[in-house]
């Protein structure tokens, strides 16, 4: 009913992915959980251990990826050979649908996390909910030292973005968190910069825009002023969920939005996303990879 | 601007709260955290141990007390003479502005947990995104037996709703997650029946609706619609984020919402909410505290 409304133009943004590649291990290692070290269960075999990050001083050691969506995640799995923990081993609690893959990646302890198949019906998690969730369950479990949001989006030509394209986000903010209210119509915007990282966005050709966030696929006008009002370039629907979490525990995080459909286009948005979401995935795998590539031997101030 | 559109109607529901009286006590216990028994520090003192929850077999212990609003929640820490946690001694992440207030009261340990002031804007943290993150966090560290939310909603006159009302919700439901790809839609409304709570409902006097959460104080067009078709009496800005971490712990929760504003009446609702905010938290006041007196000494099969 609500797709019928003319009013209503659908765009996207879930978390997307990319791919890698590169050597499986398991290294569960001791494991930081809400300040106490668990000791691991066993140290990983000698053969994993090789090139097993040790990094110079004050080098980012441990990634945090998180993805919404399974089809755009497991190119990047795979390419990484990330490999899934298993539930005896699960840093979530029983009942929650999220997943994690992690692996070794050249300097890198990569941990990738979904928020999983819904319970009941079977789909991605999506939105903000989950993804403050996951998010919030995988840093305090994992203590990253970077945070990667990667995803697809939606996004605005009046602004300049075109499919395909790969943005790195500047500023997030919600759009359907309205409390008109003093004071707390500000709370609800909830605008916050995201960590400036300059030379990645210099070295690696990334567009920069920002992001604005809602639990919703499609755009009201009420979300369409209100992202006006955020001067967003593109729409997605975890961001600024995310970004509310890292902040909360001062971990950096870094938002990698490649554009699936246009919002402000003529194309049904749904059928635009889903006809995109493939060939976007790859552009996103790559801009992922090379991410990752970039950051591997450097300091958070590198970056 | 949102606030001047002719099209959006205020309502509410933001958690809200009571009052009640009884012995402070600090009974940090032995915590589970993550499946981990960590050993209190030090047993309390036995000055605060006489009625300390010695339930019968199968009775509840626990209760969790999740509420949105300071303003409504403070009235119930003071009845149930709740101490506030000291930050030492926090369950949550340090940079994480929730609060908690415990106590025993009768034969139940009590935690009444909050939100907290946004560390940018010092106002309350509505919304789902927030509710939800406490909630885990909650349940995590206190493996409650029940939890209760708490707090204000607007209520619609259509479906028999008045000022003063206080509800128990029978379903909960988002209205703000429009998702039109088959399934995604059914996964963004998250319809969900509550805890069944028969004896409750007979004995206090509650009335009965179905919930409708969304993290807009206003309503748009769409969300009318979606409340509409959740066939919806009540509606606030926490209850289905709660209930559906609840579900994931396998957690009973049950949703008390006393009605500030009529949603679809002709006050204007950010006005009606803040007139009734006082006088609706007292009536909430006293429901929570026939609650949990209610609840005391029972089973969840009581219930």
């Amino acid at each position: 009913m609500r797709t019928g409304s003319p009013l209503l133009r659908l765009s996207f943004g879930t978390g997307s992915s990319p791919t890698c590649q590169r050597r499986a291990a398991s290294p569960p290692g001791a494991i930081p959980l809400l300040g106490f070290k668990l000791p691991a269960m066993a140290p990983p075999p000698p053969s994993e251990q090789p090139d097993a990050a040790a990094p110079g001083a004050g080098a980012i050691s441990r990634v945090l990826i998180f993805m919404a969506m399974e089809k755009e995640a497991m190119p990047l799995v795979n390419k990484f050979k990330l490999v899934e923990a298993p539930a005896r081993e699960s840093i979530f609690p029983k009942g929650a649908p999220w997943t994690r893959f992690y692996g070794i990646y050249k300097d890198l302890h990569l941990d990738l996390v979904m928020p999983g198949k819904d319970a009941v019906f079977g789909v991605d998690s999506v939105g903000t909910v989950s993804a403050a969730l996951v998010t919030y369950a995988s840093i305090e479990a994992l203590k990253p030292d970077l945070i990667i949001n990667a995803g697809t989006a939606g996004g605005f030509k009046a602004k300049g973005a075109s499919v395909k394209d790969v943005f790195l986000a500047s500023d997030v903010a919600f759009h359907d968190r309205r409390i008109p209210i003093p004071v707390f119509d500000m709370y609800g915007i909830g605008a916050r910069k995201t960590f400036a990282a300059p030379n990645i966005l210099k070295e690696l050709n990334f567009k920069l825009g920002k992001l604005s966030t809602g639990d919703s696929l499609d755009m009201c006008p009420q979300d369409e002023e209100a992202i006006l009002s955020n001067d967003a370039t593109i729409k997605d629907m975890e961001g600024a969920a995310v970004a509310y979490v890292a902040d909360m525990f001062s971990t950096p995080a870094i938002f990698v939005k490649a554009v699936t459909d246009i919002v402000d286009g003529d194309k049904p948005t749904a059928e635009e996303f889903l006809n995109n979401l493939i060939s976007v995935t790859a552009a996103l795998d790559v801009a992922v990879t090379k991410l990752v590539d970039f950051i591997c031997g450097k300091r958070i101030s590198d970056l």
